[in-house]
């Protein structure tokens, strides 16, 4: 098996970007993970290319939605869609065709249009027949799983709220991020509720964007860097409340299962990892990450944020792009742009956000929530400032 | 890099099956693959899997499709997706994985309900804005290549048909087939006019169904069959006609290029291969592919089939299960259930439609159309009885 490592990484600028179409997305990504190269790389270099998207807006069916964009035909195309894991499984796929010797040099690309077609999205978010009849939409979801952690373990609404101040701080000073305002504990609490306990504060926006990565095998990665971030670990994996496995809604059994994977292939335990970018699609989902992940212990994810361990400056920073709740989060880009953001804190290159803490491993983590509202699949990847 | 062995498949009766859910078809197929395999097998065996669906009918969003019909939790499920050459591509990623080591035993399953929705697809199987508007339904666009190839190389509409009169025969003689019939080219070219020149036998019909593959490292091989049959090489491309590239709309270079790659890995010629399971989804599809695939010269493909020669007891039999045309084309499934047929095939087990040249290596061809109808993806997958 060979080590795979990232070489390159490039995004756009997040938003309502109703000025650009899909293509123009995609291309324009693609391009700045090819400018990020240090020393240089031909689009002739690329053997095979991986492409996430959910084609939420329709843009993009097959890996055509990638060949056109940026001209990359005659080439092995894999579209991969798993949810709101899309993009970090598109990733992992790559990573897992470059150990097995199909390419040396693979592009991973991820892309969503949001805001072409976000109401279908959200009302597509729950099985009809039974979810959304009870009123169970994605918000909804993720809000009784506030409200039981709440019940369990004695997490406070301030609590649930710190993860959207500290990820809004990061987001400010983050340049591609969606938003870039700060907010107070007040602004979060006092904002429109959503669905119970969950405010507009506590909710991440419906966001375009796209971004790219560039992963060469061992074999070439001189060619094209001395500077390479290696990947670890992986994990992946897929759970349901339907099995009756679940003690609790407060938490996330797919998470704590790909966790297990990746740190085992890292050969690392949850301690050794310095930096994080993890799924907060909504503020309570980030807490209960911190538990899942093992960052803390279950229960203790509200301490946790309030401690500062989580900020920029603190012993573990998470989200220090401001993540999802900031950033925004176009689907299928989401993952991508996290294994990005991983791949220049490890490098030191992270700019205003860059962490204090000279971190040797990076986590990027995704949860996806089925249709049905009941399972989940999570998928995690380890990155690495030294060869594993 | 590790050898890769088929050694199970399963799949259900192909058709309307109105009766049946999304969940009821995969399980059923989960269920026949692992009964297939000669030593046993138990689920807990398994250590990832690939899911090919289009999700047409949104039965599936993401690996969650897989899990709950099969109940395979708290493990890595991709899903994959890539037009017409789904079930393929899921098979492809699958073999990547094992060669890299991060599982030795991984089921692919392909599903689709095509009846639930058959609408939608084949009006959405065209872009509005520029394509639909002017006629280009999926059907026309295949009219096209058929008309072009009339043209260039005087290619008669009874050739064409005589595709449909083969694979329906087989397709009569074969247990899983949608349609069991058969008839005559008469009958093809007096059938119902759908899109000049192709008429309704031209075409393959909307079809649900499913189908499963177990596939093993050669580290544990011998723990599941004394009789496996290789993965010996793979092969993905993308085109389109927008890139001005092709010289003609007589056949479809990411065909050629596929090919190319999975002849190269396998360390083959056309000229090896025994038997063939391809793209048909309509008769012209067949005839334009014997070409792209090397079976015949450029323009020969209406002598060839007229030759014989992919006829059951030829030399180089081509759909022995009747193809899309008599089978059926339920996409996710379709590349897993010909990589199947391919896997029974090699071993003489096939039945009724086993080819009568004691066949060394066999292929699985897919062409998948962008759903802008102006590019193409294609996936070919060549088993081989003897150890690569």
């Amino acid at each position: 098996m060979r080590d795979v490592a990232v070489v390159g990484a490039g995004m756009i600028d997040f938003g309502e970007l109703f000025e650009q179409s899909f293509d123009d997305m995609a291309e324009r990504a693609y391009l700045n993970a090819l400018d990020d190269v240090d020393k240089g790389i031909d689009s002739e270099d690329i053997d095979a290319a991986w492409f996430g998207t959910l084609d939420i807006a329709e843009n993009a069916s097959s890996g055509l939605g990638l060949s056109h964009p940026t001209g990359l035909f005659e080439m092995p195309v894999t579209r991969v869609e798993n949810a709101c894991a899309t993009g970090s499984t598109a990733f992992r796929s790559a990573v897992e065709a470059v150990r097995a010797g199909s390419a040396d040099v693979a592009l991973v690309l991820g892309a969503e249009k949001m805001r072409d077609s976000a109401g279908g999205l959200i009302e597509g978010a729950s099985l009809e027949q039974v979810w959304r009849g009870r009123g169970v939409t994605m918000p909804a979801f993720f809000g009784l799983r506030a409200t039981r952690h709440m019940e369990e373990y004695g997490t406070t609404r301030e609590q649930v709220a710190e993860v959207s101040v500290k990820n809004h701080e990061n987001g400010s000073k983050y340049p591609h991020a969606h938003y870039r305002f700060t907010c107070s504990v007040e602004d979060v609490v006092d904002s429109p509720q959503v669905t119970y306990p969950l405010n507009l504060y506590d909710c991440c926006p419906v966001t375009d964007g796209a971004a790219a990565t560039v992963i060469v095998s061992e074999d070439v990665v001189e060619e094209y860097t001395d500077d390479p971030v290696w990947v670890a670990g992986s994990g992946l994996a897929t759970d349901t409340v339907q099995r009756g496995a679940d003690e609790s809604l407060a938490g996330f059994p797919a998470t704590q299962q790909a966790a297990e994977q990746a740190y085992e292939e890292a050969d690392i335990t949850a301690d050794d990892i310095d930096v994080a970018e993890v799924h907060d699609c909504f503020t309570i989902t980030e807490l209960v990450t911190y538990e899942d992940l093992g960052f803390c212990e279950k229960g203790e994810g509200g301490a946790f944020v309030e401690s500062g361990k989580p900020h920029l400056d603190g012993e573990k920073p998470v989200n220090p792009s401001g993540g999802l709740l900031a950033k925004g989060h176009p689907i299928g880009a989401t993952g991508v742009a996290q294994v990005n953001e991983i791949y220049e804190q490890l490098r030191g290159e992270a700019g205003a956000v860059q962490v204090e803490n000279d971190p040797e491993y990076g986590l990027q983590h995704n949860i996806g929530i089925g249709r049905d509202a009941t399972g989940s699949v999570s998928c995690i990847n380890v990155l690495s400032k030294d060869r594993p």
